[in-house]
């Protein structure tokens, strides 16, 4: 018998709504240290994007009470794909609805994953179409490279934390049709962490179990650049604006990922990646699976995970005890 | 009304064959140059490997009376997919028929492009094992970095040459559902090249427009290695070794491939290429079309278009003519 | 018999004096597609540097009718090592006399070669000391990396035209204590070319021939960078910029550099350039010497060299003929 | 009154000898996983050479019963400075007197430094005359680039381990010429380790306060390779080839070094850096002071500094005791 066809439906992560404390820090940071460009404003929002962005944004910048995750979304191949997807949720107990009038794309559906992190998946969307001054020099590229701080090229994948990381993996599979590539199971054969692709990048999300058993909560968002050496430069870069680096640059076993992680100034941890030509072409490619031991041996070239990097988590407890959340 | 859904049957560009003149001095090329691993022999043909290549092999290198392409294969992304490839082929004229007992894959449904080249579809293969010596550190590489030359990462795209680029546009796309990314529309309306992906590369495969009137040419395959340096270096190497560079390193307009070419001992070209983080995440690309015009403003930095690159293809026209091909 | 010893009295190139009849928009290309800072005014000069350049400056921009070379000037090794070389230009027919008041350094003795350039020699300077805002993170710096365009490190060399360039290698061997590295000997045995340095670089100016025989033109002056990745990133920024790329990023056979060049707006070629960890060590380096086929191979990789790499000066024909200098 | 002129008697760092109780495994590293070429042997001596190393060989690898440093090699800039040295050694408690017959160069003098490692000066060497198959294609170069391992572009620096870092500084100072560049000074005064040069590298070699009070110990010696990646891809390399990474890949604050440290199969410590296209040009360089709280702020992007970083040196405690030097 033959195995059931891969579900093609969602195209690509699109956006995330960054929730910050900070507002006008963290825009700072992310136009003149990261290189972004503003496309937008609305509301309690600025809509950010990298300069190889196709879309009009790929960050949703909120002023709130606290840091964290407003919402991810992924883009679908088709509007029939979406129908599907939204047909397909329907009766699962995750569903939200339907969300008109966003800024920057159409009609999006809405539900939640077990977790809570909320989901929104759409279809029609605004290309970037740049002014004058940021036209690029060659046609097949959104907009002119910025040559400004770390000139992040483009949204690359998020992280969530979740409480039960296997119950996240099944929703992603069944319902929205995300393949499996790596993930960590330990002794006890619970799921500590797992990566999820739709497209040939070998995760377009990561989710970590949640140590304090909280939920909704947000690991950090990524922007892919070019080469290591750009990371490098990166380094260089938030040492001089004196932004908090938390770990790295270094390169991750799992994935393989050559990672800088930072914070900005809303409290939210942000990753600059880069995997080289690392790409999952195979239809059928086979989940690598992460033992607990593999784990303690740390990154792969020797270094320790830094212990910030399994608790430190937005929004985070203080803000969670002050806004009455905890 | 709805537009109808993009094929996804086909998963990527699975391996190629090339052929040579010169077996052992190509032989000797791939492996101690370009730092392939051997595979598989069997017949005439030696397999080659990439690093990173998840099959068994990329390049099946065939002793051949002249150089050029043996045949192109292309991975489907299920049983499904090859047989709904093999059911739109039917009666079109293109077919050939199915192949069994390749080694490394199973049965192979093969048919031809309006120009000729030959086209094989396949799903079944067979995953690379590493001996001993060859296994690697990180579980999720297919097999150890091998430190030995150019270090090429995996086959990454083909480029053949045509008589008429509309005519292999439209069979690329309609029988086997690739995207066209960019193509080059001179001023008299006829395509002079096209780049078409069925993946989230900008492009799987390329045609550019045969100068002579001849049919089954090939201009070159590609590798794919992690950054721009590591182009640099492979430039550093080809010069120690005496191999013939044609032009680069340089960067494209056209899909803004960072590039340098070489002729192998067989005399074929092959291409070392980076596209840095660029994909295609867009399921509803906009094909870029390039002018007469634009095309004569040279390479992405200035550099003219070096004449050897319009009209060197294989196999050569001396030899067709050695052969009686010609 | 034992050879005399090397001089040593030339520690480095410290600035140079660049004419441009554009000095506006010169100075905007140094400063926000460089990222040069600027660092004094006097007179009709404004003075820029580079992050890691540890005087004031390094190039002194001067509002002029024409494009080119205002004057070069090394820092002496100690005052004593300024007084020697005093002394030996006494009576060679080369001197100019003190010029004292100059920004950013003590006295100054001129000399000119004998193809008509001004050589200052001084001792004297003033070390860099950057504002609040340009003061680095790692006080082992000179100024905070300015994340900015090009982001060009320190003034690296310069290159000079001359009509004789034998007599000028003697003049800066003989009288300021200059080695010869690198040099171009034509079939008819006359000298086209010159690399000479005092440091560990692999030179610290060049001299190639004039091909009008015009006295006192300059061919380039050049941007150290820290690696080949950042001058392919300096490419790009030159084409968003609409800077006109002359020709590179290629690497020179001589000397190895890995370069591009392009000219400012004031009509003066500049190269951004990198020699990798290349350094002269040995204190009895004997000069390569390149013959006129060498020299006809074209570059490392194969890249013809360009017609107006041998042609255009500053300042140039037209200039000179609209001036009455021609 | 005018300051005594620097003495420019010592042109660079020549070679050192290096002990290893496992001769055959160590060999195999530095030729295999480092890329460095065999070029002599001799008793109990195998000498290796970097492919830019200008001279025969750069490192001695000696068979002995513990690993450590045998001796370390600096090149004098002419024979008058070599005899300037010497005379300037006499009567300083610290000759040792002169040695001929060595591999690859002339007459040396040997002395020690107050800590008692074995430092030799000579003039008189041996350029390095490559056989047929590793002819450089470029003529400016010692030797074909290897494209195997890691590829070590030549020998930079050493660093050892000393009782007293002030005593060591003020010898190689007062005796031998070398310039303080950057220097660690502990709250109680004491110096901690120093970096001094007698190029315009910021430093060819270093000191570090040993932790136990045990003499004539040695830390590392250190490649320089052309740029950040093939530093990363170098980390790439020893994971394969199962070397332990002690840390790194990362950005030194002290010298802004880009490093990463192996130890070889004899125990020895082995640093890979690039420093970029810095160089100490002023020849008055005023020393940088780094204070207890600074070092202790970690590396520059916030590593911390690994505990056997402070504790490994070479011969190793467990060696000094079996063989009865503890």
């Amino acid at each position: 018998m033959m195995h059931p066809e891969p579900i093609m439906d969602i195209a690509h992560l699109g956006h995330l709504e960054l929730l910050t404390p900070k507002p006008e820090e963290s825009l700072r940071f992310f136009v003149d240290v990261l290189g972004m460009t503003e496309s937008g404003r609305k509301g309690d929002s600025v809509y950010l994007r990298g300069w190889d962005d196709y879309e009009r944004y790929s960050v949703q910048l909120t002023a709130a009470k606290t840091s964290g995750l407003g919402h991810m979304a992924f883009r679908a191949r088709s509007p029939q794909a979406l129908q599907r997807r939204v047909a397909a949720l329907a009766g699962s107990g995750y569903e939200i609805g339907w969300l008109e009038g966003e800024l920057g794309h159409g009609p999006a559906y809405r539900c939640h994953d077990p977790d809570g992190h909320i989901v929104e998946l759409y279809y029609e969307t605004e290309w970037y179409d740049p002014p004058a001054e940021l036209k690029p020099s060659l046609k097949n590229q959104a907009q002119r490279y910025p040559a400004r701080g770390v000139n992040v090229r483009r949204l690359d994948h998020i992280n969530c934390l979740a409480a039960d990381i296997k119950a996240n993996r099944i929703f992603f599979d069944e319902y929205l049709g995300f393949r499996l590539t790596e993930q960590i199971v330990l002794d006890d054969g619970t799921e500590a962490a797992m990566w999820m692709t739709c497209t040939n990048k070998s995760y377009d999300f990561a989710y970590s179990r949640e140590s304090h058993g909280i939920k909704g909560r947000f690991h950090h968002l990524t922007f892919a650049l070019d080469c290591r050496e750009d990371i490098l430069r990166a380094a260089d870069i938030f040492l001089e604006a004196g932004v908090h680096i938390e770990t790295g640059p270094h390169k991750h076993a799992i994935q393989q990922t050559f990672f800088l992680y930072v914070y900005e100034p809303g409290g939210n941890r942000v990753e600059m990646a880069n995997a080289g030509a690392r790409l999952v072409l195979a239809p059928d490619w086979k989940p690598i699976v992460w033992t607990e031991a593999e784990r303690k041996k740390g990154q792969a070239w020797g270094l320790k995970t830094i212990e910030s990097f399994h608790t430190h988590g937005t929004p985070t407890l203080e803000e969670m005890k002050a806004t009455g959340a905890l």
